[in-house]
């Protein structure tokens, strides 16, 4: 049985973390896992979207604490051991940010922790109602310190500060408010609403897609005079393409384009 | 025929996109016109606050699609061309910014792309009840990577990209509480209720509104304590103006400020 | 009677603004009364979460407007003297960051101009019904700039800036779907539920909140893979801490954890 399993339809790459007895924790192996998918993906050209979700009960309850306890019994106590485990973890996260297709979680259940961080991480997510979001590690002694980077840049300052440090649960709606999630949506037509909302994605000409989600985190991290003379530039390079101009003739001529890359 | 109309009143300069017809696209020439009043502007003492419409059915829809494919016919396929209208474009849309007036987008119809991102570089947003906003240029293959840039400094990051990756329209009320727009009003008072939120701000100190506005702007940019010193020695700059001085007494007194400036 | 009252029960710092003859307004004395408490906390290992709050009708009106105007009595008509207030008034606010413990502001009746700035300096907030919150100094003259660097850093860009430029006051439910605040009750049960929040924090495992709180702020200001690397390494600390083992260990044991710092 595979730890991740993936399926590909239509451009997408549907990624299901699939150790359900363990709530989908991040243990080292589903991180090695996941980077092996990232990696992986990093270099496709064929997939315009991914998805991911958790098979059993939960999305993903975060870290598997029984495996951290475990790393203890090193002459460091740990130390080495966790340093590598959340550069690892951190990379994961960020690498979903560096991938050139968007990445959507397709949540239920719990997202708990560095399960949390997981959708936190993802540029898009749709949540099945009643799931429940939470950074609670602070229940446990374990602050949420790498998932509030990612936590932190969905939700406005004083929401994440209670969610840190009370460990209060999110329910669906409330994480939509805030931001962390995209929609809700019944949980018997969470797979297929999010199918629709990646192939409307994979139905997008997949270059200009890649470029526009690069120059998006780009420019979010630069002062206004700098983000618009970036974008400028790629939206230069994104005119210059050929499927574009005939994007743009299309629309202008009322009919559908004739991308290259098979986009409709 | 004038592309862009103004009409002064109360302090309160009403720029008006006047191409109905091409629903105010940002052409060459409407771009040149909205910098020609945004350099007058700059240095104009009297204007207290500026509003921005469209006449016809639209606020805006962006960029001028037809004049951007007759940009290809040069001997670099429009590379120069492109480069040169996209800093154009953002100049505009900075210029919004770096005006010393507040300035407001009073909204109607439909505001997508750059018309969408004209909306967010204002300072404040009025739209009309049933007015659509969307940066829905991946639907012909232009990923509105400028638009993004202002787009996203209103708009929580998971709503943005997907605006950006889908191309769906947000109506008024979902624009409003993604933080897109001040207010939504119906259609027949939203003159009305743009005028009379430009004659609150234009009855203000307007020497005090100047600093703020770029002050607002220049500590958004910078770390929390770099903003404090910066906006602090503002403060100071603010206390010693004469008329602050009067309106601190009035205040004090219960009667209604004598400013030199004509503010009420 | 104390201008400002500590009342301190099971590791919670209660302080009381108690002038509420003047609403509380920021003096000299009033800064200095709060700089004191905020430089003696900064130390106190027993104190775990504080809460600030006003006597009488309102939380905080901001500064004091007669006594600004006295300090103009000055042969550089006030310069040194509001340089060094604003100066004093950013220490205070950074202060509240900058402390080990989560701050909450318990917030009713009126909130504005520096009292709004509080609200929005302070970790989390919890308004009564019927609060009122404006950065209104804009009325008399004086834009509320450094107010702006808390208040912006807490609420999405347009409605901050309207709020700056029209003096608009946002009763308790419009300031938190804006971010202003974490939750609103009853002005009735504010004191209660105020605590509640306080105790909850205060049962978490302090060595963990405190690293938490202070890696929260400092990522904030990082680009991504910084505030990744810094927060990594937060979380190794704290997972080398043994009251950390502890708490997983009894998590994975299903029992309570037996913290050496009294938490529960």
């Amino acid at each position: 049985m595979d730890l991740l399993k993936r399926h590909d339809s239509g451009g997408v790459a549907h990624l299901e973390m699939n150790a359900p007895e363990r709530l989908n924790a991040l243990s080292d192996e589903m991180l090695a896992a996941l980077q092996a998918q990232i990696d992986a993906l990093m270099e496709d050209r064929e997939t315009r979207v991914v998805v991911i979700s958790g098979a059993g009960k939960a999305f993903c309850a975060g870290h598997d604490l029984k495996q951290m306890q475990q790393g203890r019994q090193s002459e460091d106590a740990g130390r080495a051991y966790f340093a590598d485990l959340f550069e690892r973890c951190s990379r994961v996260m960020t690498g979903l940010r560096n991938l050139p297709q968007p990445v959507i979680a397709q949540a239920h259940g719990i997202a708990t922790a560095a399960g949390c961080q997981l959708v936190a991480s993802c540029d898009m997510a749709v949540a099945a109602r009643g799931t429940r979001f939470g950074v609670n590690g602070v229940n446990i002694g374990l602050f949420c310190s790498t998932p509030m980077v990612a936590l932190s840049r969905n939700v406005p300052r004083k929401q994440a500060f209670e969610m840190l440090t009370t460990g209060r649960f999110l329910d669906a709606e409330e994480a939509r408010s805030v931001g962390l999630v995209n929609r809700v949506v019944p949980q018997d037509s969470l797979a297929d609403e999010t199918a629709e909302l990646a192939a409307t994605v994979a139905g997008k000409l997949s270059a200009a897609v890649r470029i526009g989600k690069r120059a998006f985190y780009e420019q979010a991290e630069m002062g206004l005079d700098a983000a618009y003379a970036h974008t400028g530039a790629v939206m230069v390079e994104n005119m210059l393409m050929r499927d574009t101009e005939e994007g743009i003739s299309a629309f202008l001529e009322k009919r559908k384009p004739d991308w290259s890359d098979g986009s409709v």
